[in-house]
């Protein structure tokens, strides 16, 4: 167990901006959530999933929606109680901590602010290792955890339990009820036992995030190396590209934002031509009409001078950025894993290939 | 007490045809549904208001969602058991009676199969006197009874337990659900207590009907009078229009059966021409321009010959039929009532005036 205070969240909500690949959300709204809840309640409790008892239950929080029209429409402030005293009465059982369900923006930063206000210790670990951008594509799904019972409520006092036959299922019913609460609610699921999360969680992603956001913010610290150079040992990242944003290409159906980014190469990618397409997270990247990242591995952008991540509701024309691609969590490139996540489902008309060799005999 | 049997079943199915004003969907699915569960499980105990206690929970049961998609689709067989389990389980309280929360159509029909196949009793009690098409629309909205807890299943499976706000959030939520779920769902909504069940609902609605059933099947058996005369009496009706049809626009935009009927004047009418158009049920009956009545008056639809109510969904050319406004309950035409159904809330431009004020000096 360790304290996650003001410092920390500065950290894991840059790292944690890296980890979701474009998506999830302007990090700066959930780190002022997180903060507030700190500054008001004092620091949150870290445990290691390992501090967990197995019986113990754990409830994720997590908000569902569109990331733009999240950041827009805020939170009501009652939502974490209301979400914990529904569970808590429909289970008839014991809340013991709070867990993050994506390690990607927002999302990374809700949980904090729950635990905050609830008093409840947050466990280090998730269900993406990454941020996706629908309710059953979690390490749990593979590991057969129903999402159901969910609880949903929004800001205005709204509020349902849901109960589905699959993890789909539960996608569409509270995707649905989402939309009609105006594109953005709190929510809760995958509720389980702390033998289940120690099977098939992302374990100390929490910690690493900290990690890549201490790491980014000290890129020009290192006089053996250059920044980028730095950035890349740090994130373990494979360079895809560095262009120029030339045209960015946007549609907000409601549910999720979905859309294209057209980059022109600059520095050694000049002349060169690059594609980066995202539902709500980045789904690939294509350079000269070569496929070189897909899902489930991440696909990221970060500003070239700062190594801040750019995600998908801030590119714009002119910004410069370079793509990176970074490993996915191991249990994403299983068969059972790619069922959920693999290119297709995007609508990314490749089969799944292992960033690492895409890559190969590019420069890392 | 008394028992409701298949004949009774027979009776009530066909005078809830002529109070769901065109709406509420082909009883005969819903018919078959009660007779069926009869035939299982033994006659249904209808009780009068006025025997249930104050404090005993009464359970709404009904179907949501387009008549047309309802009577298509089905349901899997379980839903009621599923809806009062969770419904007993989520208040922590036994069940008393269930009861039909319209007058018109299946649901009029549903809560008799529920009651047979739970071995409850069913209340002769309804919240509207008629159908309408939203679920906010019923007196015990009038009374300040919330549609919440609502509890909703569908053939499938999967379940989902709303709490919000105002009753119209539960409108938009179920109604999302719903559509989600492939356009039809068993739900309960406005569990409420005996006192409150005697305080608001329409009294001896299933009674009006099995009466306006068994009317309709004799109406060629009064030497006095022209079936005509026998079935307006009966019915308490206002005689509108009479006509053929000459055209059906209609559009089911997932949620609704939306559209209107031309009819060109027979008879008496010759030369005349009428409109009536409906959201699920009847709104507005037009006759050569001029209103001739609104909701919340029914406007119902009968064929010329057997006085077998016409729903939309079956309206086609060349059917010829009379047009007929009956007085709906006098709660509606409260100020409160109107706030909830009045004709502007239905997109039809005109203050609600009585059917009786309107056919003044028309020919009842």
């Amino acid at each position: 167990m360790r304290r996650i205070g003001i410092k920390e969240v500065e950290d894991i909500a840059l790292g944690a901006s890296l980890l979701g690949a474009g998506g999830g959300g302007d990090p700066y709204y959930g780190k002022l959530m997180a903060m507030g809840a700190i500054k008001e309640n004092g620091p949150v409790e870290l445990i290691s999933p390992d501090e967990v008892p197995d019986d113990a239950v754990i409830m994720p929080i997590a908000m569902m929606g569109a990331p733009t029209v999240l950041c827009e429409k805020g939170t009501g402030g009652n939502e974490y109680r209301e979400i914990y005293e529904m569970m808590s009465k429909y289970l008839g059982k014991k809340v013991y901590a709070v867990m993050p369900m994506e390690a990607g923006g927002v999302n990374s930063m809700l949980p904090i602010a729950a635990a905050a206000r609830l008093g409840l210790p947050m466990v280090d670990c998730d269900g993406m290792g990454r941020a996706f951008p629908e309710l059953q594509m979690v390490t749990f799904t593979i590991g057969g955890v129903s999402a159901t019972p969910m609880a949903l409520t929004d800001e205005k006092g709204n509020s349902a339990i849901f109960n589905t036959i699959t993890n789909k299922w539960t996608e569409e019913l509270a995707r649905a009820v989402t939309m009609s609460c105006g594109g953005s609610v709190t929510v809760s699921l995958y509720i389980m036992d702390g033998a289940t999360m120690k099977a098939y969680g992302v374990k100390d992603i929490v910690t690493r995030s900290e990690k890549l956001g201490r790491a980014i913010r000290s890129v020009k610290e290192h006089p053996e190396m250059t920044p980028e150079e730095a950035f890349l040992l740090a994130s373990e990242g494979y360079r895809l590209f560095k262009g120029k944003i030339s045209d960015v290409l946007r549609e907000t159906n409601g549910a999720f934002n979905l859309g294209r980014v057209v980059l022109d190469g600059i520095g050694e990618y000049k002349g060169r031509r690059a594609e980066v397409s995202f539902q709500n997270e980045n789904l690939a990247a294509v350079v000269d009409g070569e496929i070189m990242g897909t899902v489930p591995d991440l696909i990221c952008m970060v500003d070239t001078e700062t190594f801040v991540p750019v995600t998908t509701e801030a590119l714009k024309y002119g910004k410069r950025v370079l793509v990176v691609g970074l490993k996915c969590y191991e249990m994403w490139r299983t068969e059972a894993g790619l069922e959920l996540v693999c290119p297709r489902y995007f609508g990314v008309d490749t089969d799944y290939i292992p960033i690492e060799e895409r890559v190969k005999g590019g420069d890392r």
